[in-house]
């Protein structure tokens, strides 16, 4: 029996394109199955692999494997599990062999951000020295846009994308309004160690004077007097201020703003909530009526306003990973190349997970303003191109018709329970 | 000079289509030239009228109009200001004639909620009594979709698509992930009298075991126990629990949830903020994980997921005020009439202002369920054609192109000025 299964995971938060990638490895593997039989997805991300709960995908129609590239979510279920390192924790990796081997999977796609990558390495190591070599690639996705040597992460194109079109929607909103209403305006967008997606709301407007007129990133220590004073200039100036600000907004020590000491009723930490401390900050020190939004996970699984480049580059990444497999290579990730060109054009490299694994991008330094507020000329050509095209998904009766697969589980063949 | 001129205000919070009720009155005023004069525009509502600062709308070109149709917030400014009874401030309804008279206004187009229907009715009363008669017609607008006699409100619609899409993408992602994440999901809405817009969340499921689980209306009052309860259930039985909750949310004594107590560092009353408070309950309560958003502006601006039947109806709306001042109707408002078939249809009807303004209409019971967390097949019949259809602005390099007019003044013809 030559002919190897191959097993795909998603890891980690789910996004709106995640499931594309899904469909380019199934669509890919069904278009190879003369040298890859059967394609097996975790229930719930890697815990369905070390809990042998397999799903089947090939009980899943054409058009329903089609219909992934316009799903938001994890189709067949994520998890937030980070293995440990071998040394601390040898038996989840010995049982994943072992449930690969009993379903005879040759070739392991993981579908995640970087702690997923540092895991596809180690199964790839692994397998080898337990005499079950195994084809380990891994397929990058993540949100936050933090993954090195790959020009950009899918996922992160359609965040980015929701946020600007957002900030640009509801900066319109408080401008028309603010002779007699909201002045300050702060919508909280994720990103806990990175600025990229608040980044991505400087898309909204070019201008000084155009919203957002305050981006607080991660990797700025927020201050809190130039802070206020950029408010009320912003306010003086432009009549209102819309203030963008990443979740891991921080100060110089490290201290995350939102966990700045907000008590409810009982006295436990409110937890959560940057954009109601911002809030209260202009209320109590400048006194101006204020609104705030938090995004949350509707920005991160907005399938109806997604990038059209986010989507191809996520189902393409998803087909390369089945054609690096087919080519022999292993404990690899394709990437995106950004082209040299003036005209933006994107392409498929390969890196090798030893250089990916546990480094984290951060926004560079010159993408950001001097004075900390907003984002530069080359952030602006970095960005733009991601939020390119939209790609609807179809309707009816008003809305969007995603699908949901039947998610038929495989047979056990083990005896052992392995609890996670 | 027979040829009146037209007034034209935007009041009250800014829709995701009041622009295309605007462009509705515009274009029809336009293609009346021989009756009708000029359109002015009330720069931010009704303010612009008592401060004599008006826009001239025939400088616009017909693109820039047209390009209303796609294009959210009040794209001449509005304003909450209410004019008080006749009474109490006679001065500001007779500065509004005398400014009306100084420009030759004839027609008093006023787009708005329940407070403007009866600011409208009141000008068109005095005027007469002044022996400046106007004509003035009130267009309804308002996301709470609380107006009287009209079958809908124009942006409502929209909000409500948003809501509904938002909440089935966030619980999609929620699904996906709570095997090992987050377990409860709470999206807090607009609403703070009537739950008309969380009421909307519930079309994005259809059985009991689909999202939303919760939903919290002000016109139910909230029961701590009961609503515990069935989080617990829920989460047992479906893996994860997905709450829609209208700001409005209260309690049997008419306290709103949003203001139950919580306090900053310095013990100031944290300001807004039910999701965070309901996430608090649940999390000290029952010890779920959480996570919570609140789209305040972003649902009423989002003109990138608006209803095709909501962007219709807006600007049939604006077309009509036009007709029906043309046939010298005066103190009434077009509204929408639903057809008696079984597919849905609507026609423009006229109302008497009279008998519109100051009455909330608030969701009737039988559109709730009976246990106060869900919504009836009554509800789902009544809502789910407001949603219907897409009307996607024009995008340009990734983000939709939305006009910005030019909103020159109206060179001023009164000595005197008026304090607002």
């Amino acid at each position: 029996m030559s002919k190897k299964n191959a097993f795909y995971a998603q890891s980690g938060g789910v996004t709106a394109v995640i499931n594309a990638s899904a469909c380019g490895v199934i669509e890919t593997a069904r278009q190879n199955r003369d040298r890859i039989g059967k394609v097996y997805a975790g229930r719930n991300g890697i815990i369905g692999a070390l809990r042998e709960d397999l799903i089947d995908t090939s009980k899943e129609s054409k058009a329903a494997i089609r219909g992934l590239l316009n799903t938001p979510s994890g189709a067949f279920g994520s998890c937030r599990h980070k293995l440990k390192s071998l040394e601390d924790n040898r038996a989840e990796y010995e049982r994943l062999i072992e449930v690969f081997k009993a379903h005879n999977i040759g070739y392991f796609f993981y579908n995640g951000g970087g702690d997923s990558a540092d895991t596809c390495l180690k199964v790839s190591q692994l397998s080898e020295s337990m005499g079950y070599p195994l084809q380990a690639i891994h397929v990058p996705k993540t949100i936050d846009n933090d993954l090195p040597l790959t020009d950009n992460c899918p996922g992160f194109g359609s965040v980015a994308k929701y946020v600007a079109v957002s900030t640009m929607e509801a900066a319109m909103d408080v401008e028309s309004m603010c002779e007699t209403s909201t002045k300050v305006f702060i919508l909280e967008v994720m990103g806990r160690h990175a600025g990229w997606i608040a980044a991505a709301a400087g898309l909204a407007g070019e201008s000084r004077d155009e919203a957002p007129h305050i981006i607080l990133f991660p990797e700025i220590p927020f201050d809190h007097d130039k802070f206020l004073a950029r408010v009320q200039r912003t306010v003086k100036r432009c009549g209102y201020c819309v203030v963008v600000a990443s979740e891991g907004a921080q100060y110089k020590d490290g201290r995350f703003l939102a966990e700045s000491g907000l008590k409810d009723a009982f006295g436990h930490s409110q937890l959560g909530g940057l954009a109601p401390f911002l809030a209260a900050l202009v209320k109590d020190e400048l006194g101006y009526k204020y609104h705030w939004a938090v995004a949350d996970y509707l920005q991160r699984s907005a399938r109806h306003i997604a990038s059209q480049t986010d989507v191809d580059q996520a189902y393409a990444l998803g087909r390369a990973a089945v054609e690096f497999a087919l080519r022999g290579d292993n404990a690899v990730m394709p990437c995106i190349v950004r082209g040299k060109g003036k005209r933006y054009s994107w392409s498929i490299g390969e890196a090798r997970l030893q250089d990916v694994a546990n480094v984290e991008k951060k926004m560079p330094r010159n993408y950001i303003t001097r004075d900390g507020f907003g984002i530069t000329e080359a952030a602006r050509e970095y960005l733009a191109p991601l939020v390119a095209g939209e790609a609807y998904p179809p309707y009816r009766n008003g809305l969007p018709q995603y699908v949901r697969l039947k998610n038929v589980a495989v047979p056990r063949k083990l005896k052992k329970r392995f609890e996670v």
